[in-house]
């Protein structure tokens, strides 16, 4: 069978990627891309991402689920707490996307990756929660803005089910599966919505 | 009649830290703090923030309306966009938290300001969506970890009839008055709320 499209997942080797590539590659042709891959994508280098875009050729999605959470207690904040959240996270995810979208196709899609410590309340998750609410932010105003029919959403998952290690940090809340978290970038890609921050 | 609070304002030369001003200067002590005031507050120099908030004393509010929007075309944007969008408001504002935090009293406040270009779609407005929302969500969550009972909200003003030569960029929008943007920030101070994004 023909594969129906082709993908770009940066950061298709970590947990919440590896859920979306896992959704995505039985019908399609998907590129996981990471420090680790051939081409190598390391978001601090931004001509990595252009570069290794240009080799794989126009994709008609680009999903990208990159960089770690800061946290932080109010308390001990300081400016480099803030730049280093900043850097940690949003930083590299908006590069991917204004490298990434020269490189998306007419009516494609580019899918980013927040989280909920944007939406509820966890212990020292002050960082995260502006790390994750300036891209759903940006996500939302873009979208309306985007060249060429270009979609823009955001998925924002619960913590997994597989990290069983991170449970204890989100009291009462329920880890949701791979699978749902897949089906929030299947429908990212496959579906007609833009500028949705889909929370699973 | 004796003044009710010591309040600082960092950025009280600007037109939103004016309008805060003008509604509590008649019952405070306002101190306005900017980088021509005396003494001088540079939010790029952090230590400047320290310097003149141990100069005034302990403060019951700390009030921060400082930085500039950034704009731009979805399609031009690039790293150094995002990081300049960051640099040019949220970092100054959280690096303002950090740094006052200590010199609030208990129970004081803290109130910071975003804009409604966070919350409504502007033309070039998603850099400044990602600012303003960094900004909303840091405060909705570092709220519920604030020490010593202080308290911690967020201003979140639409464009000002005082600023008609923003009007244009606002289109249906109602511009709003300098009272009633004030009046945000006097909620802020003297009232019971904490984690609110408090829209005008």
């Amino acid at each position: 069978m023909m594969k129906h499209m082709k993908v770009a997942i940066i950061g298709g080797s970590g947990t919440v990627g590896g859920a979306a590539r896992a959704a995505l590659e039985a019908d399609n042709e998907v590129f996981a891309l990471s420090r680790t891959s051939s081409p190598a994508v390391d978001l601090t280098q931004p001509d990595t991402i252009s570069a290794a875009l240009e080799d794989i050729g126009p994709v008609d999605a680009l999903i990208v689920a990159a960089g770690s959470a800061s946290h932080g207690a109010v308390e001990e904040l300081t400016e480099s707490s803030f730049v280093g959240a900043f850097s940690g996270k949003p930083l590299g995810e908006l590069t991917a996307f204004a490298r990434g979208l020269p490189h998306v196709k007419d009516k494609g899609s580019i899918t980013l990756t927040s989280g909920i410590i944007g939406r509820e309340r966890i212990a020292h998750g002050a960082l995260a929660a502006m790390a994750n609410g300036a891209l759903d932010a940006f996500v939302q105003a873009a979208a309306t803005e985007m060249p060429r029919g270009v979609r823009l959403n955001i998925v924002s998952p619960n913590v997994l089910q597989s990290s069983p290690q991170h449970h204890r940090k989100f009291p009462g809340l329920a880890p949701v599966s791979d699978e749902a978290v897949g089906r929030a970038y299947v429908r990212s890609v496959y579906g007609l919505d833009t500028g949705r921050v889909l929370a699973v």
